[in-house]
């Protein structure tokens, strides 16, 4: 699979996938205009926490290259005003991290305005890095669970696309697939009401010539049942210090009839998506637009006017998950006391 | 809701609804021509087996009006062609078994040519009358177990589209609702592939007034855990003797995730439903083409040759089955004893 963003050395450029093309189409936007990162952040040509992180900090250094300030001083308040450009997406917690991140940096450096903007470079590069590699610690951590010959089932995408390259899913099915010489199968549940699943899931592994299954979302009790998947293996927008996973909606009901037919259940995300403070029962679910259920590709398959019930999210709680899987290491059967030890590694 | 079928009286034609432009667009079907009726069942603009049972029923009356015959053999020459011609899906069990009761009358007839048409005609309407009275008995039935106030989870449409009036899910929840002065509810399951829950149950509710709300099939859990719906009623293509239920794809699923929150689970059915020969081992799940999943509106919603699978229908086993409602009576708790209980009751 290719990288998601890029920076392009040679032209001191960013190239990007437009996830708004996928899967039909694969067309790359190449930019040298902070602004245009900004415009793809907003309209969601890029996006995933991670991938939208990385874009921010490139799109600083974009911002760098692109100021014509003489002065330190005037760089800082140009490089203010592309912050908050670049800030498009409000609940976006990465964004920020970046973008501040990046301005830290340009404050921290003496020098010439061209080795600010080196660093700056550097920096945005560095951002991405460091997703790619706690991606791959994800999937090295996940080996210790993942057999060789395993079909493994996911919900929505929490792959390569919504990273800067291999995913969090995506790297514990790819790094299992690159250590056991191509022995791992997937089945991806299509993950209505918008599909990432099919749209992205399918449509990345296949890139990488990985065995891939497309389900609707109805299918899984019986695919758990005709033995088709060893384990379920999802994504999560928040882990709860008590083990509670909040994910794309559908988890829940997976998780549900995994149990059922016993089958092991694992979450997967980076150590930092782990949230030490809210309680399980504060956890506000994000209702969405009525709309992403009664149109598909901008048709009705519905009455126009009828009444839509659309939980982004769901929550899990830990009875029913086996493992949860991080950069850090494996929580098995998870509890308050085990995710506060994860954290006391550091 | 009006009737999926009707005979005119006064012009001597039928008239059906074309399901094929729903839920957007209600259009009548008119017609004194058996091959049109043959036609609408070929491709589907009437479906189900109990409302494509009445249409070859009508169907039959109508080709006795066009025939020319004047003898009696020539008019059972000219009906044996108009089943052949009706028998246009060659699994459909009710066409078979409503074009042969029709020849059988036309045979049993003595007297003109006018009075076997008559006959005929009295026929057709009462496979229809049979049909609605069918259905209301299956309401009836269920009054035993839904409450006033009841919120009822769907899945798929078993309502008055696939069959005359009324439907089987469809009536236990049009006669609750009227017996209960409009105090019931719905949340209809989207059911991916083909979005029948979508596409026909939310729109024939709607026409009802009944208060219906669309859900995607993997947020069940959560509409379970929300306390949303007081209990799950579905369909059932084939129960068996053993109260295993065979239903569209996505009822086991629910089943499971009904059974985690005990909610109670119904399943609907004709008695003439039930299988009292196959063992659950011996059921064989048909395979659907994969562009139902690849395909929505014409459109591809992912890769064009992605690998699927399609089962159209899973198979509940009665432990997660609260009761069996048909025509003939309720079976709580199913098993094979009470199953063969409820056909020695003739």
């Amino acid at each position: 699979m290719y990288r998601t963003i890029e920076w392009l050395d040679d032209s001191s450029q960013v190239r990007l996938v437009d996830q708004t093309k996928l899967p039909l189409v694969l067309e790359h936007i190449v930019t040298g205009s902070h602004e245009r990162i900004a415009k793809s952040i907003k309209i969601m040509e890029i996006r995933g926490a991670p991938a939208i992180g990385a874009a921010a900090g490139m799109g600083m250094a974009l911002a760098a290259i692109e100021s014509k300030a003489r002065t330190k001083g005037d760089l800082m308040e140009f490089l203010e005003k592309a912050a908050d450009t670049l800030n498009t997406r409000p609940t976006a917690v990465n964004l920020t991290w970046a973008t501040s991140r990046m301005l830290e940096v340009a404050k921290d450096t003496d020098g010439s305005i061209d080795e600010i903007i080196k660093r700056l470079v550097d920096e945005g590069k560095e951002i991405a890095e460091e997703d790619v590699r706690m991606c791959r610690a994800i999937g090295e951590q996940a080996l210790s669970l993942i057999k060789p010959g395993y079909t493994i089932q996911t919900i929505c995408n929490a792959g390569s696309l919504a990273t800067v390259h291999l995913g969090t899913v995506g790297a514990v099915v790819r790094v299992a697939y690159e250590t056991y010489n191509g022995d791992i199968k997937v089945y991806a549940a299509e993950t209505r009401p918008r599909q990432q699943g099919a749209r992205l899931t399918t449509y990345e592994f296949m890139e990488d010539n990985i065995d891939t299954t497309l389900i609707t979302d109805g299918m899984i009790g019986t695919v758990f049942r005709e033995g088709r998947v060893d384990c379920c293996v999802v994504g999560a927008d928040r882990i709860l210090r008590t083990g509670h996973v909040i994910n794309k909606i559908g988890t829940y009901t997976m998780a549900i009839t995994a149990k059922y037919h016993n089958i092991p259940f694992y979450s997967v995300a980076p150590a930092s998506t782990v949230d030490m403070i809210t309680n399980p029962e504060d956890v506000v679910i994000e209702e969405r637009d009525p709309d992403e259920i009664r149109i598909i590709n901008n048709q009705y398959i519905t009455v126009p006017d009828a009444k839509v019930y659309n939980p982004a999210f769901d929550m899990t709680p830990p009875e029913l998950i086996d493992a949860i899987i991080t950069d850090r290491g494996v929580v098995r059967n998870p509890n308050e006391e085990k995710m506060r030890k994860l954290f006391e590694k550091e």
